[in-house]
């Protein structure tokens, strides 16, 4: 079938008819699990809207961009400034990686033992899958896994890779490396882009993405409402198109459909009863389309209330302070802000078990879900602590470790039908 | 059967019975691998005490020394600079990581997709069958990679844990990073040891340290010939004991070794033919008494002659510098010899492909043998670039994945038969 794109997916040198066939496997499946819900939120058209066109539309528009000499900056991870490329003229996006199109053309040049996550970037450009990929002036990998670390070092054969450095403690010595790595970053992002990244360009962008976080707070303050307005599946492809679309346009169109629910909390409108299950997801993300774990809870009859989780609080958790005037006091704030990740990549990361349990208590759950992506040591290991963080808070915790393929769900659903019924 | 060590170990608390049965193993598997050799060399007799000794009379030196007011510091990485330890009067030695005892007891704490380095160390503390940890009045971990990184978080609940953090790249701010992390090394050793690091004492230490790698060196250079002086196996144990045994006295034996070597070199007398095949392994490091694949590589009509591994010339190869004079000055040499580390946790880790194809040429050897630990992601994802390497240089590669189970011993012999069939 051919769409107004063809075209622009010929001259990004996609593979037109694998990529079709992903789109449709893709359209079906988000009718399977989002367009089947019943009473959905008006705002959610938004986002059934960027979904659908999010290799269409919005490639088009980054397309556009570049024709007007705009740079695209493509990440796979939360420790990426954004504010800086924005600061700098320059358009970031996230990636594709929540899908296991190419994984045969990644396991030739990466261990089969590697996570879903990783082989599904590197099989999308491999199996020339992804426009956003191939809209790219810069892909910014960083250190944050072994797997992700090592996978650059291939990857960098077939995209403009570069590469920044997390630190892996919180010491003094880690905020002076992280320091010259923003600071590397921001040299590296004017190059690209050519623009310089002055002081009110960075105020201004701090506050864009600060915006885009503060919309994404309030949502998750107004799903925590009894009975629950707004399904866990939905607020995930929010969280997941917040990597994607245009940040103003994203925060505009949040703030209405927050405004939207809050209209039904306070009408004590659900989506599912008042009596369901709460659940929280905890661990790994969920890149689109991977959205098999929360689709399986909300089928077997609980309701997702948060997701702990990069494509999650995680992200938006921590603004940068805003009071910064000079260059230096606002590169310092963006610094302190990324210091307080509390990825699994920092040893130890007590914080992320405080804000587990907390989370878990705010959100009044009756249980938490700990996603771990087959091979992600950091999250595997530290499911450990946190699987001990929550006995000790008296909250059960169920630990599921899958990938993307579709071979488990039954048994999946099996695990979280009988953790529901044991919880409840 | 009672040992004259019984009370000593009953004393470390270690499960005498289970660390009975490891012993008789061990010795066992020493007798199949070791002993069994023909053309051994006299000097290998010191090698053969240490080994059968090293849970007695080895132990029993430390507890004395312990006794005397000296600290144990353990380790498990080429990392932990050794050189501090020593000018503090502190003794270091290597802790056990190469057995799957424990195993099970590890695998309640860790997740089974751990890497059996790492299950081993945490499997031995818990199930109390290593006098080493037991020994310890510090144990030194470090962030070379996820699994261990993470590990070390659950492995402080059992044991007294210090983490050094590996920076990640070779830039500038990564060596102020590391050299931070040397100098709070050194605060953490004088204040467990009661002993102040002073230049002298450290140009000492340094020395020591110089003249143990020295001797090794001087051990790889005379097994080059051809024919091959000395088996791989018995090389590997010599680098393995060189983690345990005393520097000094180590290091006057195999220099007494390296004497009756290079008789036999310039007897033109060899362990095996000069028509041998000549591989040498790559990969992650082999623990004592993991010596599986190089039994299994010269019971398949090869010899090794060379191991590119932190425990082989990763750990030997770069001395420190020692003109220095001043504190300053030392610890710099210090700190610029541990930052050449040719490790997989470095991204990228070009020096690391440049030297295993110089020393392949060097050692003249017919292929390269990749050795995986399974779940090791960072040499896992390498062994693809080393692959790349070595074809660019007409050197044939195998690469295994294995762990210390001899579950597929008969597999692994059939396919290194074939690769040695192959380039032979």
């Amino acid at each position: 079938m051919s769409t107004p794109y063809d075209a622009m997916w010929e001259k990004l040198n996609l593979d037109l008819d694998a990529h079709a066939g992903l789109l449709q496997v893709l359209g079906k499946f988000y009718g399977d699990i989002y367009l089947s819900q019943s009473g959905r939120l008006k705002g959610m058209e938004y986002l059934d809207f960027v979904l659908s066109e999010v290799h269409g539309l919005r490639i088009k528009e980054l397309q556009d961009a570049k024709a007007r000499g705009k740079k695209v900056i493509g990440t796979f991870c939360v420790f990426v400034p954004e504010e800086l490329v924005l600061a700098a003229g320059g358009i970031q996006v996230g990636l594709c990686a929540g899908a296991e199109a190419g994984k045969d053309a990644a396991e030739k040049v990466l261990p089969r033992n590697t996570c879903a996550l990783i082989k599904s970037f590197v099989g999308f450009k491999l199996s020339r899958l992804c426009p956003f990929i191939e809209s790219c002036d810069l892909v910014v990998g960083e250190t944050t896994c072994d797997g992700k670390k090592k996978a650059y070092e291939i990857f960098s054969d077939h995209a403009p890779v570069y590469v920044m450095e997390i630190p892996q403690m919180k010491n003094s010595c880690d905020r002076e490396l992280w320091r010259a790595e923003v600071l590397r970053f921001k040299d590296r992002v004017e190059q690209v882009t050519g623009n310089s990244v002055t002081a009110p360009k960075l105020r201004e962008a701090i506050r864009l993405v600060n915006d885009r976080r503060r919309v994404l707070q309030r949502l998750n303050r107004l799903r925590a409402a009894s009975p629950v307005p707004i399904s866990g599946r939905d607020v995930l492809l929010i969280n997941q198109i917040g990597f994607y679309d245009d940040p103003v346009r994203f925060t505009e169109n949040i703030e209405k459909l927050c405004d939207e629910i809050e209209g039904r909390v306070k009408a004590g409108e659900g989506v599912v009863s008042g009596e369901t299950p709460r659940l929280m997801l905890s661990g790994c993300p969920m890149a689109v389309p991977n959205w098999k774990l929360p689709y399986i809870v909300e089928s077997s009859g609980a309701v997702i209330v948060g997701e702990e989780s990069c494509i999650g609080t995680r992200n938006i958790r921590d603004l940068v302070d805003e009071s910064g005037e000079s260059m230096d006091e606002l590169l310092n704030a963006i610094i302190d802000r990324y210091m307080r990740i509390d990825c699994a990549c920092f040893t130890p990361n007590t914080e992320r078990m405080d804000n587990i349990v907390k989370m878990a208590r705010d959100l009044n759950v009756n249980g938490v879900i700990h996603y771990g992506l087959s091979f992600c040591q950091p999250y595997a290991i530290e499911a450990f602590k946190v699987e001990k963080a929550l006995k000790a808070a008296s909250i059960p915790m169920l630990s599921i470790e899958t990938d993307y393929s579709m071979e488990d769900v039954e048994q999946l659903k099996t695990r979280v039908e009988a953790f529901v019924e044991m919880i409840y």
